[in-house]
């Protein structure tokens, strides 16, 4: 699968029967995706901990740490896929409307260049 | 934009475009986006906090919660996306190569109906 | 040390003493240590991810499990202790102060058996 | 309370006697306060998520925002006091034990001013 060529549906129906040929979906219930998530984003964080935010840019030149980085990442999309799934979700529906939702939110003359939240813009 | 027609070049598009317009790949550090996907999965966490593990598969039939959960779900995928962007990663690829490891990891014989790790089956 | 005789002052001053000893407060700014929090409450989470909730009331059962949970414990609050160091922190104060706050918010009478947040009550 | 003069236990005891008083004990299972300490480390996250590292060095010099933050760092070690409490867990004798563990992970010598995981020193 690339980028390129594969369609969200296809992920979700790949994550969904990886569930329930292992009978999974009985530990899959919102509650328990969502702390899923939350896990494998704080492994995520874990190889950030101490580096500087400039040097993280780098991160992709080493192919080691790059690799196991991509893997903590896919656990959460995998995960937040799967609660997708779980909740009936169109996810890219739901991300096109948070989108709109963030663009009226940090209109780009006003957000341009700042990183504040929008209730100080 | 649906899952059944969106590919996730296209996402990933979009949601560089967004940074872009308003300058904000400057924050977007990889370490900076870990946080982002962490901190929004926190929010995600919160609606489910109290709440069992059964009702919370009945969560999308209240309108109002799966709907604001749904955009916490979006925050998460989104910042995810934006990591991939920063990273030069092809998503579709690496939740393919993870899928495949995790299969290897829980073949369907001994991890059919348990939770276990890996490492008790 | 015992809960019943320890201050926190002197956990305080062991956490802040370790860190001087390895020359790591350079690595201990409020940001490192937000994500340093967060990623061991990510590894706290992981215990109980798929156990029911009544379940994992009977984990101080399990020697071997608790013993690996009470160090994830452990790791979350050393690091908020460091935290409350590098910010200078009265922590025994903020508690009092975000306590009597709470108590505010949700009024013994109205919040009585209930989980819901103070919005709501 | 101040730092300098208030025992752990009495912490405890002041935090399990609000969760009595409201009845909460009924939703203060360990995986319930696991993801609790969870969302309220990424809202501790939020407020650093992109600021530079070294100018979060600074955040005691803001007072408004420094009282937000302390409040969520009261957050955490509020929960994480009740999971004590939860679990029969003497957090003082935990957080010793685990730092005697720590010590013979990093000795001074060889962890003196770098970052790197134990298993790489």
């Amino acid at each position: 699968m690339k980028d390129n060529e594969t369609r969200l549906l296809e992920i979700k129906e790949r994550v969904l029967a990886f569930a329930r040929e292992r009978d999974w979906e009985q530990f899959h219930s919102p509650k328990n995706l969502s702390m899923a998530i939350a896990a494998e984003s704080g492994e995520l964080l874990e190889h950030f901990l101490w580096m500087e935010s400039a040097d993280s840019r780098k991160i992709a030149n080493d192919p080691e740490k790059i690799a196991k980085i991509r893997e903590e990442l896919a656990d959460i999309v995998i995960y937040a896929i799967e609660f997708a799934n779980m909740t009936d979700t169109d996810l890219a529906e739901t991300i096109e409307k948070k989108m709109s939702h963030n663009a009226a939110k940090y209109p780009v003359d006003k957000a341009r260049g700042r990183s504040d939240k929008y209730t100080e813009l």
